[in-house]
């Protein structure tokens, strides 16, 4: 199956290279402060960062000393733009789908992986194949969209007749499967699975649950943004933290 | 605090021996299935069950084989009823609220608990007791009302205006605490909290999670009552399986 790359459609890119993530980088994301609490010290690390699209999450892991990070992504566009970002002979960018990527067993300390399992068939196979790569005790961290999100094909709020936010609707959510979901200028094709896919996926893969999150905007982007508040109303994203073990 | 106990409320309590899983027992419950697969082997063990109401798990462990069984409620009515269909020596069943027994360090192999937690404020603090009672790689096994299901006071569909259900509405996903929900011939007062609180507080008191479950219904009951296909539209009940470590 033809692995979908949106991010090569220029009008696409372009509208996603506008975002505040794209822009500021981290501290343009809603949930930053959550996953990078949830990161384990990266000093001397060897990290993979599977979906790695502009390289802000290599770039931090070598600004904490990591010793070398290598990124995948699927877009030449955000891997270019990722290079043109980027000096530093630590960071290899490969560009690859990250369910056909390969390296050897036990070849990094820390996965990450910041909202591109989402866009992935199979989370069973990226979790077997990320528990491969770790080494024994070894961290993977990432954030998908919540399962709550992800449910319903529209992934927007229900309104009143006034346009007002009446509340978020959650339908169809035992479905796993393809969504065709509007983002930015197009039409993107997203995975929904539930909660306990992706955690009892993890467990079977081999590793043991650290910590997960349902990260609200920080309170300094609250203050910043009023218009975030109803990010508290229910949850975007999910960020789990696992061990192999 | 006063601890809710609707279930010596008579009228109540007489709904609430109607409901399918007060008259039929565990095979009248939805969720069942699911949390009998996340059992351990329960032969020779000693079994506590928090919130036991009318003892139908605290029967089937018996059933099971396991050595003895405690079974702890609040409601003078669930446990007048519970020792009425018991014959078992090995049953013991304790009035009290749950968060005020005590048993000593170790006392269990396996702690059960269907359907109550989301009535207790803190389950930080239970957790924690759950631990201390556990002997080491003990089993902690539980269901609560899902964190989706419990988010709005309602607690109902949001229904078009011919009555048709039109999906499921959540919201104050993220503002933990009190809910006032109607419930039988009443209302009672539940304690809303996140998936991440559940997680994290059984990793944090020294449990390591096995498995989650967001369960459906099962095949057959699907076929004998169609009107139960909605639940698939979003998880009523959320099942949890955790190991002392």
């Amino acid at each position: 199956m033809m692995k979908q790359n949106k991010y090569d459609d220029n009008d696409f890119f372009s509208a996603y290279t506008s975002m505040p993530r794209s822009v500021k980088g981290l501290e343009g994301a809603g949930e930053w402060h959550a996953f990078q609490r949830l990161l384990p010290n990266l000093q001397n690390k060897q990290v993979l960062d599977l979906g790695c699209g502009l390289g802000w999450h290599c770039r931090y892991a070598r600004e904490q000393l990591a010793r070398s990070v290598t990124g995948v992504d699927l877009s030449s566009n955000m891997l270019q733009m990722a290079r043109e970002m980027t000096d530093d002979s630590s960071i290899t960018y490969i560009q690859s789908a990250m369910e056909d990527v390969a390296f050897p067993d036990r070849a990094f300390d820390v996965v990450i992986s910041s909202l591109a399992f989402h866009y992935v068939a199979s989370f069973e196979r990226i979790s077997e194949k990320v528990c491969r790569y770790l080494k024994e005790g070894g961290n993977f961290v990432f954030s998908v969209e919540h399962p709550m999100y992800t449910a319903r094909n529209e992934q927007d709020w229900h309104y009143d007749e006034q346009g007002n936010r009446l509340h978020w609707p959650v339908d169809r959510y035992q479905a796993e499967g393809l969504r065709d979901t509007p983002f930015l200028t197009a039409h993107v094709t997203k995975y929904h699975r539930t909660m306990s896919t992706y955690i009892n996926s993890l467990i079977r893969a081999g590793f043991r649950i650290d910590a997960i999150e349902e990260p609200m905007p920080s309170v300094e982007m609250l203050s910043k943004l009023p218009e975030m508040k109803d990010e508290c109303r229910r949850p975007m994203f999910l960020i789990i933290s696992a061990r192999k073990s």
